[in-house]
């Protein structure tokens, strides 16, 4: 039986584990927090921390193989784990490009792939001298996850927000769709693709409403997508599950947002909208063995489950009963003790033929669901990561 | 977050618990291995004798809710429990029925639902008084498990291989279709109910060859199936997952042959073949959510990964990978460690809207998927139950 290791153990390493006992796989977790939504799900936890060079490296040594669920990771521990030949996907050489936002724009621009224009900044001096370029997004170069370390500057006023410190100032796209599509690449470079699927802002609030899959593109938009994303793995050149977020502007323009060089957010529908899940797939990736089925069952949505604003501590959901209630609704708690404004807590997917329907039953769930702690606010914020 | 607890760490309770995943419930696992397939999947462990009375109490004790993945349970511990408010899914008065094969069969005929013509035969003296009512099938009443205390009696030359124990003489039914369906009773008596599937046996060996969903029966045949089953789980009255095995005959007449309080082998294509799988179903009924889509996505076939004969030791897999690259073949593992000849180590299920596809495929499985030893047989039999 291999021995596979996972750096981290959130909501992605949980979902990995559910799909993990199907295999004959051995399964080790490295995370801080010993009450982390994967913990009890592994062979073995190990309390630790994935930054730490000692850490990664202790832990992955005697391991077959090993991956990540989040990019913030000690990469010389994974090169060194790579070099006694430990099989590490994504490869180090992969994380290097991706976790630093200034070496993943010039990898873009170096082989051709679409993005938007940019600038890079050493600090808050070089900024300002930028007003010209504005409006911009302002991307610090490392050390940015879970939303922060983005600041959108529309004008010269907003400069002050940006970062003293090494970033990306990326020309601001009208973006009319944002979409990501999930690729898997196994060891002799095969790949398989899943439909692309599209974000839905709420545009009264600029929050991300749902997601939709597939995304309604014109075909020959869906090629491009298909084309330019493919064009991202490929250079990348490791195996493993890379989910690539693109925009599309008016004007019909596709930019490469972002790549994660990992199972994502985007691509929790396949779960049950799939054949073969982002889960699955990355086990066979990783155990060596054949590419699972990217179709679609079905059309989806997937509403992410979001701490309610004003709400700090133990959590508890209201609406479960009335969601499970819908048709080919599916619930995924990730078990984390706290809430908090904004944590991710769980994800729903609905599956139905209709868009329409599927429309409807999403703005039903986000109405009804809703993760709430008794605690009155502020008094128990923090407790757990 | 509710506290359940599962008697028994086997399979079953394996992918219980990949399901437990997505709901808000902290799970806990009575077992005597502590390296049975549950045992690294649970919140809390617990190595104990399942049978026992003061380990099933003092386990039970403190928890919201209890299930079984296996019927030979301590149902006084079970009793006591629920007496003091711990929901017990199935219903303890439930257990006492079905663990005993005659007290079982009376509740058939007690009940009207057609079952096979029977006697009780106290001891092998009573047994040998029925040499007329041969052939039929002698089953011990209390403590035959996988296979275990069944015989075939063909003839009165038979009559020796018998149980010298109280025991049900059942007349053998000349059966044309063996089929079993899966019904999920929630606790306000609502149900559910997943399309029968149908047991295809290979006729030279008489032994299973795969299951096929749906089974392939007249509407008219579908129709008496469905009421008998449901009539069964009615008069049974309690909540949880069942499993109504049945025989029909080669004039049509339709028998029960045995029902299974709990989440059962045939129905496990229902993980992918089902918009919601018998596992995420007992959740629900567990938890007091509602009951689930039972539809089918596509037809399936399962097949059972059995130890292959003159093998005992620990497990490898063979042709893995090539089943693996069956367009949605789905593998399921249960990481036991050691195999012995016939021991279920894990079920593939394949899905194609063709029959001849899914039969064709199915065999395919079965000549290509072998769980051997390396170790010579007999070297290392039952180091692991």
């Amino acid at each position: 039986m291999q021995k596979v290791g996972i750096l981290g153990g959130g909501q992605l390493g949980r979902m990995l584990l559910q799909a993990a006992a199907n295999y004959p796989v051995e399964t080790f977790v490295l995370e801080n927090d010993p009450d982390c939504p994967s913990a009890h799900l592994c062979h073995h936890f190990t309390r630790g921390d994935i930054r730490d060079f000692d850490a990664v490296y202790s832990f992955g040594k005697g391991l077959d193989a090993l991956t990540i669920e989040i990019e913030n990771v000690n990469i010389d521990a994974l090169e060194r784990l790579e070099s006694e030949g430990v099989r590490v996907y994504p490869k180090p050489a992969v994380l290097r490009i991706i976790k630093n936002k200034i070496r993943q724009k010039e990898f873009y621009t170096q082989h051709g792939i679409p993005t938007a224009a940019y600038v890079v900044t050493a600090n808050k001096a070089e900024l300002r001298a930028q007003a010209a370029f504005l409006p911009a997004v302002h991307k610090i170069g490392e050390g940015g996850y879970d939303g922060r370390g983005v600041q959108l500057l529309h004008g010269s006023t907003d400069l002050d927000a940006g970062f003293d410190a090494p970033s990306v100032l990326e020309k601001m796209v009208r973006v009319k769709k944002e979409v990501a599509l999930i690729i898997a690449v196994d060891a002799a470079g095969k790949h398989a693709l899943y439909p692309p699927v599209e974000m839905v802002f709420n545009p009264d609030l600029n929050l991300l409403d749902y997601q939709l899959s597939p995304a309604e593109i014109p075909t020959e938009a869906l090629w491009k997508v298909e084309a330019i994303a493919l064009s991202v793995v490929r250079h990348l050149g490791s195996p493993g599950l890379f989910a690539v977020e693109l925009l599309i502007d008016e004007s019909g323009e596709i930019f490469v947002n972002e790549t994660a060089p990992r199972v994502h957010n985007s691509g929790h529908h396949s779960i049950e909208a799939h054949y073969s899940s982002q889960f699955d797939m990355l086990w066979r990736v990783l155990l060596g063995f054949p590419l699972g089925n990217t179709k679609a069952i079905l059309p989806s949505v997937m509403i992410n489950l979001i701490g309610e604003p004003g709400h700090s501590g133990p959590a508890r959901y209201e609406g479960l009963s009335e969601v499970l209630g819908i048709d080919n609704a599916f619930v995924h708690l990730y078990g984390k003790r706290e809430t908090r404004p904004g944590r991710k807590m769980g994800h729903v997917t609905l599956l139905s033929a209709e868009k329409q329907d599927l429309v409807y039953k999403a703005h039903k769930v986000r109405q009804v669901l809703k993760v709430v702690s008794d605690r009155s606010s502020g008094s128990g914020a923090g407790a757990t990561s």
